[in-house]
């Protein structure tokens, strides 16, 4: 496919001096076009780009009955010279199929992924607002459309790409709670996928946790509730001692880019990074000695969100202040290479 | 609320007469009308009755990215003087509640159910067909529509009720395969609930059982797969000897209305009934003792549905065919309360 095969629909007028870029909640606003795809009659169509809008389904749609719908989650930096980069989009790509199949939904076509979203994202150049932390937030999704509901996988799904303009993410102090009651996925479950249905399954044990006082959830196994795993969108990282920490990836976990990268960096600069599981029992101990240094979460949305305090079994534990956090050490890096501000040693950033 | 509370947009013309009744594919069909109510500005707003037909959300609709959706199944069934009958729909709406509160989903409220859904039948009798089999398959359901895509509650939500005529449900012979390896839900999870993303998690790992000659999966605990659970959309019942086991409800397992009705009506047939957790190792044993005598599954689809044969562990176990099965003496009591031909000791009929 060449990016001329997309059938593009023109706005009558942008919205965008309607939009307080200095004041955005996070994905409640939505650039001027959107990139649409049709899967019917077992292959995918011809693509479209067309003004943002409501679109329309049949109440029977697969996808409000039986949850078959993944998603993406991406962002468009630019830098001093207008220069608009990704951040190792072909790991959103790979994902996005990862997670169809194990949902049962045809792959997308890698050309009609790169197309689509570079012409989507060239059209929408004005939406990418210069400056650190500044960032177009790029959610592209599959949803199963066909109108009957047979609880089976559909034969006709629309794959769509939608653009929000998207702030540096400043989330307060974050307190988390280790879950010991609720989990987030099974083993031989659909965790590692980005599936719709792992997100809504974790809005209520989050608003028990809110109403304590937590911020968010610290997702343990769900046989013994022992292992640490991710938060909702993030993955974790526990630095004790001088020695980071993560959990390694299963079908539990979602496999994230951010902490890819993390792991990486730290390989590179000297830190020790032992992936493997970590246990509650541990992350306590060492907290209880002065060992535990620093917990945060790395994902797409936040770069790197330090944690002040966590919670487990009633008993509350703050995390010390550092001086030079490991924290601060990866958003600093990570931020540099997404905004063409350093070297980019790992080939990571993909010019628009 | 009150029945004239509900407005009513009438259809042009009903598209009843292009509908081949002895014909119908399962929930491929819908009737003329649909009954849909929105939540916003924290209630449920005045319910509306209209002409079946397409939605308009936004693409940022929570429901798309983050599964936020629960569902009921149930039927209406008409008896030889045409009047029309639910099977216990007080546990449908206890239901959905439930599962609602589980996704952070707002509670319905029942007079706005019941009067809806009686209103809604009223008006769609005729799709209603007599006969033993025949039947109105009623799908309420509640989907996040809330244009944003932060991943917490909605604060905006859809509930509708469609109607799709059914016939008798004749599955063939269905062979099963325990799972080993893929799982349904979680300790802590959300199995219990009828959430939309439980069923799409199911598509893959089914169609590998399809593509082995297995129509369906008798899932197990994700923790040690040693323990039967349910199947899709049924639970499951293995009669050893004479006597009915079952496994108990807990946080993964569907509280099916059928499964209750079913050993409540054992229970008063003098049948035994085992309501406890039932391993792999103990199903197989029975079955190369012979003690094993039949499985079947119930659900509101398809009543009873005997099982043929399972496998496990690569080794294949037909079911003896018998002659007086408990499969085919509970659907019978089943069927004749729900269609008005037996008596009701149980208060299950519901006339509308
Ligand atoms: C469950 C979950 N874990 C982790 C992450 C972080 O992944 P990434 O770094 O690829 O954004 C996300 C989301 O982005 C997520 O949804
Ligand atoms: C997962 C699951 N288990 C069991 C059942 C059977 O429940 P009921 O008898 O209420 O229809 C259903 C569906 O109806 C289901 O979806």
């Amino acid at each position: 496919m060449n990016t001329s095969d997309i059938q593009i629909t023109p706005i009558q007028q942008s919205k965008i001096n309607s939009v307080d870029f200095n004041n955005l909640a996070f994905g409640a606003v939505f650039s001027d076009y959107m990139f649409e795809c049709d899967f019917k009659d077992g292959s995918w169509q011809k693509p479209k780009i067309k003004p943002y809008g409501p679109i329309s389904l049949d109440p029977s749609a697969r996808v409000f009955h039986y949850g078959q719908a993944v998603f993406e989650g991406m962002k468009a930096y630019k830098d001093d010279n207008d220069d608009i980069f990704l951040f190792r989009p072909d790991e959103n790509f790979k994902r996005i199929n990862k997670s169809a199949e194990r949902l049962a939904i045809p792959a997308f076509p890698e050309d009609y992924f790169f197309n689509g979203l570079t012409q989507l994202l060239k059209l929408e150049k004005d939406w990418i607002k210069k400056g650190l932390g500044n960032s177009l937030y790029i959610r592209p999704f599959v949803i199963a459309t066909q109108p009957a509901i047979s609880a089976s996988p559909a034969n006709e799904y629309k794959f769509m790409i939608i653009l929000s303009p998207a702030q540096a993410y400043y989330s307060g102090e974050v307190k988390v709670i280790f879950s010991e009651k609720y989990s987030r996925s099974a083993d031989g479950g659909v965790g590692f996928a980005k599936a719709a249905g792992n997100y809504a399954a974790q809005f209520y044990p989050t608003k028990l946790a809110n109403e304590k006082g937590y911020q968010q959830i610290i997702w343990t196994d769900a046989s013994t509730h022992n292992y640490l795993e991710e938060a909702g969108t993030m993955n974790i990282f526990f630095r004790v001692g001088d020695t980071l920490i993560t959990a390694p990836n299963n079908d539990r976990i979602l496999d994230g880019v951010t902490r890819k990268s993390v792991i990486q960096i730290a390989k590179d600069n000297n830190i020790d990074v032992e992936v493997r599981r970590v246990s509650v029992a541990e992350i306590k101990e060492a907290a209880r000695k002065g060992a535990l240094k620093e917990i945060f979460g790395s994902g797409t949305a936040t770069v790197i969100n330090p944690i002040v305090a966590f919670s487990h079994g009633g008993e509350d534990f703050d995390l010390p202040k550092q001086e030079k956090s490991y924290a601060s050490f990866f958003k600093e890096k990570l931020t540099s290479i997404q905004y063409n501000i350093s070297e980019d040693p790992y080939g990571w950033r993909f010019k628009i």
